[in-house]
């Protein structure tokens, strides 16, 4: 077999972050009236979207989306590949598909042409550096199965499915298919579980999607117990183990956990000065994994420019690097 | 005369920045093939506009327009008012007017239905902090006497007017309505020479406008020299001096120097730690100085606070405070 055009095609939401800063207050009276969640992603309609929006206080633009910014830091290593998700026709849409290509990223999904504008996540963050979204999805749930590019998917050493397109019963079509035709071709198919209420909204497709077709598990503490109705860490990690290759199992600062054929190696956080935002730091990691896994490093060296990658995220504002990842990786070697 | 609702409402381009970074090659390269000036602001069309957007890195969207800039240091230290100009029905307008009457500020002006989009800013920041900007005006530049709200006007102790407007006949137009206004209200008018280019497109007229309709005039080095034509920046101060009631000359790492009926009063700069990207530094410098002004203080309060402003906003990427002044100012009493 040839070796792949590039290292990762990635398969996610489209979105554009609105990031404002909050209070607690603001957050704990949303909470009361409208159930937003602290630190979690709450699923909103283009109404509640317009609402909020008038609430919140000014805020920065940048592409965002889980899959996206992790294919941003990607490139930013210097990682090939592309990614595959749904804009639509208008000035968002434009950025996104902007920023996307600018990485050196393969884009080529068609935008939707009629029905709802570019999907956008505001983000608020609060003192504390934890952010709280709250997701309009627009054009983004409309993937299909459709927009799976056979072509660019069998290019990839790894393709990686975000698990936030799973709220939508016609985009766990698309992932399917692009699983399918990774393994046809020979590779790899890695997702990331994205969120805890995620998961509980998808418990037994999630599980049959993870034992059917996963190869490489990216997930949080939190998503991982979520996902095997597990109170205990380690019974759920044991678990997942018997399922996958690999399974990347990430708790905040306290690092990871890289879990590979029984074996288990622990991932240390790389100290920051001043956590900022801690938006993007499980994409992140995650970037910084698949970099070192498509560059056929060990899991201790993947899991460290993991690390590496989300010290840099949650810094400043914003989910994707702000510093060339290249850069800094020469500059820690 | 009752004591107006308002500190200070501004006159302004509506426009939307997209921020990038990039290097002195591609600063040179456009310059060669396309004119750009490194420093300065290039005003480009919309076939320019998407040429250059291709070609440059990712970037990251925030409310831009140097009096709106203004506008939003003024309201962050606690000023009142409101913003003239104008934006498109689009989602860039949307996010224009969500974030300046996100900071308490008034803006009524009505949205152009027919005709160009939302007015853009591409700010190219090099390794060395300086920003240099390329500008498709688009809706921005339809604005007319008839948009200029003579009830918010008459409603605030200073008119802010924002010389960058002066790249068209009928923006001209709604400088003079303003300041007729204003004068009519007994309040004062200021104005920014925004760029030595664009004193240098208009020489006469801003002399006109200056010498008859001035009271307050924010200038750096190159712009008051730009507008005497005089290679001597002394003399051009003190030629200043006769036309206006107060004028405020900020020369980057070397302060500012503010001439009030004949008195020189030096300003000197607030040290930062870095310096990384100076877009908004003569903004918030006028931001410092009309909330001290409106609120009553010396002209060397005046000036520390512009001061105070301008350091916030160069330590961080984005023309607009990241952190509340009023609570910076507080914090440095």
């Amino acid at each position: 077999m040839s070796s792949p055009k590039y290292g990762v095609v990635a398969v996610g939401n489209a979105l554009v972050d609105v990031i404002a800063h909050t209070t607690d207050d603001f957050i704990a009276a949303q909470h009361e009236s409208n159930g937003m969640e602290k630190g979690a992603m709450t699923l909103i309609d283009e109404a509640r979207a317009m609402e909020l929006y008038s609430k919140m206080g000014p805020g920065v633009e940048t592409s965002g989306g889980s899959a996206a910014n992790t294919m941003a830091g990607f490139a930013s290593f210097g990682g090939t590949g592309g990614f595959i998700g749904k804009i639509a026709q208008d000035q968002l849409g434009e950025i996104f598909q902007h920023d996307i290509r600018a990485q050196g990223l393969e884009f080529t999904t068609q935008p939707l042409v009629i029905g709802a504008a570019t999907g956008r996540c505001m983000i608020l963050i609060t003192p504390d550096a934890q952010r709280t979204m709250n997701t309009f999805l627009g054009a983004s749930v409309e993937l299909t199965a459709e927009d799976v590019d056979q072509g660019l998917i069998a290019s990839a050493q790894v393709t990686y499915l975000e698990g936030y397109l799973f709220d939508r019963e016609q985009a766990k079509q698309a992932f399917i298919r692009a699983a399918e035709y990774a393994h046809e071709a020979g590779h790899r198919v890695a997702l990331t579980l994205s969120d805890p209420f995620c998961v509980d909204r998808h418990r037994s497709d999630f599980i049959n999607l993870v034992q059917n077709h996963i190869d490489i598990l990216f997930a949080n503490e939190d998503e991982i117990k979520s996902l095997f109705m597990q109170e205990n860490l380690d019974d759920a990690v044991s678990a997942i183990g018997e399922h996958v290759e690999i399974a990347a199992i990430t708790s905040g600062p306290n690092g990871a956990v890289i879990i590979k054929d029984g074996q288990t190696t622990k991932i240390t956080a790389q100290p920051v000065d001043k956590v900022v935002d801690t938006t993007g730091a499980g994409d992140q990691f995650a970037a910084g994994f698949l970099y070192g896994f498509t560059e056929g490093k060990s899991m201790a060296e993947c899991g460290k420019l993991g690390a590496l990658a989300a010290a840099e995220v949650i810094s400043h504002i914003g989910p994707r690097p702000e510093i060339e990842l290249a850069v800094l990786l020469k500059d820690a070697a």
